[in-house]
């Protein structure tokens, strides 16, 4: 992998969505929670008001723990589904896999990440069905637990509603429960122009890593437990995970701003949109190939190192070379400009010419 | 134990100094930090100024971790200092003994807290010395290996410098390792007239939870690592914890403000002042007794009950039978004010006339 | 603590029952189990044998997992039955709080044990009715989860029916599970002179650590689940702690035979006596007091200093001054000869004259 | 999988090793330990015996802990080498990886076991190469912290001395610690004609599971120690996994008759032996295939489903159709007899005929 920098030039980043700042109707509404005295530990309005406007937007009643991670969220989830003596049944290009030192065995105390391969990032369905059978009820193994899905993947790619149901449906079959991995929830919403409530707990999803952090807000995830029998387990774990913030009211607040008035949907939109000005664009420039189908706001490609280098020296950043030689990753977010896509696609169309 | 509230009048609270909101500066640092583009996971310039301040304030480099609860701080230091088959020597009434469910049991992987009474929620010196040689290189017990101090203590009284020096000898002397847990740290230093350096690594600690949320921060605390040869691993943990957070400029942001023009120690000599005025009032109150001295922001005093009902009556909210019957919390805050001091002053003498 | 030897003479060791061989049928059943080949794991006629054996000795089906050691016992048991926010409730004088190295911890993933005094190593209803209530449902605290009894306690008292109800029905109205200690589980047996189904089950116990080890066996003690909901879990728990042992028909020969024709009463009877008789001796001796009423196989007893060291000089082992100065312990066991207890009573007579 | 049984005729089994019952000598050494008293927890003779025989054996002072099972010998090692955040790398075949249950991740509090492949079940060393210089450094990533070699290996093959120097050579130039399952330790020996240091400590290997139940002891295995700096801390482990036993002598006296004479290296060498008969005749038989080289005491090899059935039908037992289809497996064991070997060869070749 190489992130390179140079200092010649205002960096343009492009490497992920959490370098972005946050909307400012989420300052505000923090500014705005600073004044007065409020019960801590979540017994404040907004704690409560998150929960409220879930259950709303769920279409039924959900339990809310807030973190201040993804991380959190996922292994905090992960630790509620799953036994010690389990497995979760993972991509193997997931965030849980690969990108959190181990949280999830430190959660759980000891479970076992299988990973699964399949294409854009999303699980074969035929894959699962062996893994979710293999020595259950063989004490000498582990015995698969949890499946866990990102929605959207951590390609970009966006697992259909028929995608979800399929691999749930396996899950489910096998006694299992799911997990999903929404760093990128609204995206994915966005993406499919479904509701939450078919994304998730309608298509088998027990218990939602609700992303909020990348989409606009400063440091505020929400787990999501349609398992209402797990809710009281979650809440323990939760505490003693050390996420039940004193002042609890600052994560709350960033929450009820994100989901009022629909801005993290409008945030995701525009962020998806940016993705898709910027995958058009690049699939008229000769040379340049698009990987896959963007389908939220990572947009993966393949660039010829002369392009890369030009680029990272008109002072972009990205990720490129970390995958295979040349394939390249730009990802948008709320706060990309039309103007950043249309300036990164004029130089690289310069740059191919 | 008894929080009650009536809804008659509005409250005015003094249960804890996690009600308070933000310092106004800290808000502005946050919303400065919202915009522009920045490296994630504490690669940012906020988080770097973070380290660099406080190896200033403490007279030497030092490592940090930006963190989102002190429960977070707490639970990480033990880890990084204790193995698995040691044990933390802490008061009885200790935050970490008392309140955190289990977080130090579960970040260490099953070290035992030992608690250990003493006056004033203080260690007594005496039975730390037995207790640090209890059973020691005998595999059938948990091994001595970290001794926790809470300066101010959770009573609101304060260690003085010898008083931390002889117990941390103690522990040194036993080769175990000291932490400190200092969730009111601005509080205790403001109170000792001393230095930083002088209430932690010249006096023997080699780890440092540094409360900011109770004292004007919104969600952020911060580990100080003076034993640098375990910042490494402090690392690792803390990322497996679910703390490292992407967009940490928002907490470091806190931070960075939180340390800036004094503000930590102005919050706190201003916390401390209110509880002083609150005791030298409930002093010269005929039939009220204040408890210890206080020295922090925390007074424990012994109220009648038909002034403890008449207080609540009138809408004030506070601790109060949750230790001896008729004994009462009451804790300050940088936002606290005189009026409100005098306020529940004037009401006390209304009641206890 | 001390335990001296002398070279002088042939040690004759009353430290504990640990130190005994094992029961020459116990030793013929493992060399018969030598021969031939049998399925691993558990899958032997031996292993079968105890769970019919143990379900007709408890008049009910009970589920059964062998294990090397006492402390895989307990510490198994209390991983089935307690949350990682739990809380074990349990004497401070018991095994599992102070002689296992952190083993619940470990098992557990980092429950807390939460130590009550009572006389004779038994724990005082009085605290226990205190402690099952403590911070219920409040998510700071961990949450009484189990009450763990050790039968025959570590001193070496018994509780009556009565006074296993008592606990159990707290522990039960509370939600609570209850674990029993058995590692002198016979020796209390025939001191009661009840059913193992009376003092165990039918007074609410669900899960029993029964020891062999120390009364005949060589290294082998059971699980006794009497809450069969739990037996899959503990299944797996039992194989990922490294005791599911692939020869498991030596561990299971051991405890057929041990069950066989009551070998196991027969055992403890003849230990029991020993102490009785080591007891009433030493009651009749002048300037030496024994502490408490012996029920099982342990004699604690006051003995001034001369008459300790004359002992150690004499070649005796025991432990001494581990507790109060001068609180002697003598330990018997199913090997114990009559010879050796009047031996060491004519030696203290002589000493005491 | 499939495991058949027939009711019909005697089963003879090359299931495992692990069937067969124990050595004469050894079931001697422990009947003559059942008698008189000795000090408990490894303070007995035949502990302190076990201790210098095995230094001796391996030319160096070594730490040593006896533990009940291989799976508590391999867990307590990875614990000991590889922190939380660490990973295991270790061959996908591994019984570590696959039929513990996760007990390598339970005793080492969330370690991830990372598989690569390689042929013969031996790991491949360009994918280590590439494995311990993964995400080295970075926080987000599980860090590679252990090596884990089996000798000899799951499928039967026996690495040279110079493919486990170049494996550890990769290993400590990436600053990893390296453990050798050696659960079928005495085998490789044997079937290397090597010295048990040359295999280990001279090769670069930190902590070895020397098994020894499989080759005819009945209920004990060792951890020998090479790197003295970790064997405090292994100690402790091995209490509070509890693997300490109390009547140890009955586990050393195993062991010292396993040691004593050779008696372990004649019975890896009749084992490995019967097995190599077995793959000649094989090898003579047609429409047999046997599948790489035996090395040990395991052998594979490819029947036509007739006569694996057939074989079923006459009363054998053994492991089939759990790989690839028609893929065998035998196992021989220091009870197998010449007899055996040629019966079952006499019934495969009337089959094949």
């Amino acid at each position: 992998m190489s992130l390179s920098t140079t200092t010649a030039a205002p960096a343009i980043s492009f490497t992920s969505d959490n370098i972005a700042g946050a909307s400012p109707t989420i300052i505000e509404a923090v500014a705005a929670a600073a004044g007065g005295s409020a019960p801590p530990y979540g017994a404040d309005d907004s704690t409560v008001a998150v929960k409220h406007k879930l259950s709303r937007i769920f279409e039924r009643e959900v339990d809310v723990l807030l973190v201040s991670t993804g991380s959190a969220a996922n292994a905090l989830c992960l630790a509620t589904l799953t036994p010690p003596w389990g497995s979760v049944l993972c991509h193997s290009d997931s965030h849980i896999n690969n990108d959190e030192c181990g949280a999830p065995e430190f959660f759980t105390a000891g479970a076992k990440l299988v990973p699964m391969s399949g294409n854009d990032a999303k699980i074969d369905p035929t894959q699962l069905r062996k893994a979710v059978n293999r020595k259950v009820g063989d004490v000498h193994s582990v015995q698969p637990a949890t499946l866990s899905i990102t929605q959207a993947t951590e390609s970009g790619s966006v697992y259909t509603l028929d995608e979800i149901h399929e691999l749930t449906r396996i899950a489910r079959a096998a006694d299992m429960r799911v997990h999903m991995d929404g760093a990128r929830f609204a995206n994915a919403v966005v993406s499919l122009g479904c509701t939450p409530a078919e994304m998730t707990w309608r298509a088998g999803v027990d218990a939602l890593s609700l992303g909020a952090t990348k989409n606009g807000a400063m440091t505020a995830d929400v787990i999501v437990m349609f398992d209402q029998t797990s809710a009281d387990e979650a809440a323990y774990r939760h505490k003693r995970a050390g996420q039940l913030a004193s002042k609890m009211r600052f994560q709350a607040a960033q929450i009820v701003a994100y989901l009022e008035d629909d801005l993290w949907l409008r945030n995701a939109r525009h962020a998806n949109m940016m993705a898709s000005r910027l995958a058009q664009g690049l699939n008229h420039t000769p040379g340049v190939g698009v990987l896959g189908t963007p389908q939220a706001n990572i947009v993966f490609c393949q660039l010829p190192p002369q392009l890369i280098n030009g680029l990272l020296a008109r002072g972009y950043t990205f990720y490129h070379d970390r995958w295979e030689p040349g394939t390249t990753r730009f990802v948008t977010s709320f706060a990309t400009t039309t103007e950043e896509i249309d300036g990164l696609l004029s130089s690289i169309r310069r740059l191919a010419g």
